[in-house]
């Protein structure tokens, strides 16, 4: 079976000009990657006619299936619909049953009164040449496309822009419809992700395992603020020989790396903590610093995260770091808020606050501004608390504000999954 | 003058398959925005030589400058340099200042023992036809290659993809030879933030101011998370006079959309709120159930936070609003952890532990499971407190949890920001 191939094309001046990041094609190639669609092409044009038509020629000549996203919102800047109708052949006309969607979403969903706009009752409007994909989320439809493109039956679908719309239709629309349409290729993946060990560095300690690998299975290395995700990919027709073939694989490869494995599954730190927590049926609570809330806010982000995470204190000022959790004057003017006194002071205090088996506390110089001779930007204590013990560990990063506190986080959240192991 | 293009080329499979999002592009392209120069096209592929080779010959074919970031690191799936070599006719050799560089890096940075592996030692080998541009970030040097394509001056630099090393070597390397190099139209923006109001009611608004800007200035609509941001953009080659124009332009525009406007900067909310708090020489807290340290971590991610935010209780557990915010067992039986009396006493027990001049308190259901009929998912309740009032409101969001979180915290701190200014 031939490998089945997509390109994604994002329109919008928005995402050339930077004021936007594109989450849209990351979600559209994972759930195609699942799928056994191999995304070869992203391509992202501005609000310009002709750079839209022409990545449009280029990406249905090299791909059986082209999503489009973006350029679908009611107001004057969007092009995309008429050119679409160009391009496919047809004319715009008004859909009822979007138009019916469209004021019921006005009156019972946004609750607005008086009667529709016209930018509004256009959106309702859509070639007739191609089906119309409901949008349950939103006003602008979806609309799939077929076309003949040197002899080859060529899909092209194009969807809002909105993240929370795009993902509904693509998850109820539109690859139900294509995996009806075209019969697809096996892609499988197993990853794993390591700590405490450089790419070179893991790269030399599994060179005769990569070497050996069969020509349809692919390693990856995915560096990620000082972890590296391992991935194995296999591709093929026979889902069940790859899926055998890729455990033995993984096998030795997790053999390999055993030091450093941190999880054997497709995991971010934080997750695979609260899974070693649950499996423990202990809890976590932290107090932050200079995190200021970010470790709360990955250990709360995933659904389910009640069950692990209690609770934290973030303790920005050193008033709040007297007030709350006992770190005492005394050791602000000896030893200063960025020292191991404070951070265990402050896991311990936060232990008992918060009424959890572990805590993890934060105190760092973030940057910009605020480093001395002697405590530069980028040095951080970091403490883990639990009933028997406290540990603390210095770190000095030399990085920027943004990657200083994700690494910290990153850094605390990694002390604390050793310490949950060590239990 | 002639506008001057650039197209971005992001290598690396695990864009493809959604492992990563790119953040790369967003940054270069604001970077190249300001500077006067135009991103055209950005485009995604694989570590594929066909289609890194493909992309390429497209990009150089209608862009001055062509990035290409990604496919330098040390392992062994990278293809890019090879590549690159033989793209530009050229025979790689091993740089003796990058390769100090690499010996410095790993002996006194990374502090790594024993001899250097043959992976590192193969980073400093570039291709005699480029112009190296050092990495103090990291061990892959950037690499300027200039070309004529179709009689006209290309320049192509490929840089590693690791976004703390890139931005290093755009800022200090690319920029300054590109401006050496062309000679850049100036292009001017002008941002302003709207909350309440949405796309298309607001197009409504503004129709004819829209329909009366001159060919050379552009209105763009970017709707997130409930707010929509209005940006005008001038081009053009007398930087005086595009000024003073879209200053007129400007205020205009913000007169028509003053019932909704929150601030006429390029802001996000949680750096327009801080901005008034500075102005005012307040300070604010949180006290978050539901966002779990997500409005804490808004409010102290950017540099120079501390001089507003204090600190949170993040009371994710029941047993932490009871313990440590005075919210007791009678109002979480009769009224329930999500309600109007558990949210205004959060923000009112937290004002009072965090001495601050506001708090911010949310409780709701962020999904996907612990709904019910009476409190289904996306039901939220926000209060601000200060010294002389509690103000709460409730929220019915319809979305992921992922959104639902972002959706409570943006307005939460909308919410705050009204109570600021009633002040």
């Amino acid at each position: 079976m031939k490998k089945l191939n997509a390109s994604i094309i994002t329109i919008g001046d928005e995402l050339l000009i930077g004021q936007t990041i594109d989450t849209n094609s990351a979600f559209i190639a994972q759930e195609f990657n699942k799928a056994g669609i191999w995304v070869q092409r992203r391509v992202a044009v501005g609000d310009v006619y002709g750079d839209i038509w022409k990545a449009l020629d280029d990406e249905t000549a090299i791909s059986e299936i082209v999503i489009v996203t973006g350029g679908l919102g009611p107001t004057a800047d969007d092009i995309t619909k008429p050119l679409l109708c160009k391009y496919f052949g047809g004319t715009l006309v008004e859909n009822e049953q979007v138009l019916k969607h469209i004021i019921y979403l006005f009156e019972h969903i946004y609750q607005r009164k008086g009667p529709l706009l016209e930018s509004n009752r256009k959106q309702a409007e859509v070639p007739d040449t191609c089906t119309v994909l409901m949008n349950e989320r939103g006003t602008a439809p979806g609309m799939w496309f077929q076309k003949m493109v040197n002899g080859m039956e060529r899909v092209i679908v194009s969807l809002p822009g909105v993240p929370f719309e795009m993902k509904g239709l693509i998850e109820k629309e539109v690859l139900p419809r294509l995996l009806k349409t075209f019969s697809t290729q096996v892609i499988i993946h197993q990853t794993l992700l390591t700590a405490g060990i450089g790419e070179s560095m893991l790269a030399e300690k599994i060179k005769e395992f990569e070497e050996a690998l069969p020509a349809h299975v692919k390693l990856a290395y995915l560096p990620h603020y000082g972890m590296v995700r391992l991935r194995l990919t296999s591709t093929g027709d026979n889902k069940k020989e790859l899926e055998k073939e890729i455990e033995g694989l993984f096998g030795q490869l997790k053999e390999l790396v055993k030091e450093w494995l941190v999880i054997d599954e497709d995991l971010t730190l934080p997750q695979a903590v609260a899974k070693l927590l649950k499996e423990r049926k202990q809890t976590v609570g932290t107090a932050e610093s200079c995190t200021g809330g970010y470790i709360a806010h990955l250990l709360s982000r995933d659904p389910g995260s009640s069950i692990v995470f209690k609770g934290s204190i973030v303790s920005y000022d050193n008033q709040v770091k007297m007030d709350l959790l006992g770190v005492n004057q005394n050791i602000l003017d000896m030893a200063g808020a960025v020292s191991e006194e404070t951070v265990k002071q402050m896991a311990k205090a936060s232990l008992e606050l918060l009424k959890t088996d572990y805590t993890v506390a934060t105190s760092g110089i973030m940057g910009p501004d605020g480093g001395s001779e002697h405590k530069p930007v980028g040095l951080v204590w970091v403490a883990v608390a639990s009933k028997n013990s406290v540990q603390a560990k210095k770190f000095n990063f030399r990085f920027d504000r943004t990657r200083n506190i994700e690494q910290t986080a990153i850094s605390a959240l990694d002390l604390l999954r050793k310490e949950i192991l060590k239990a």
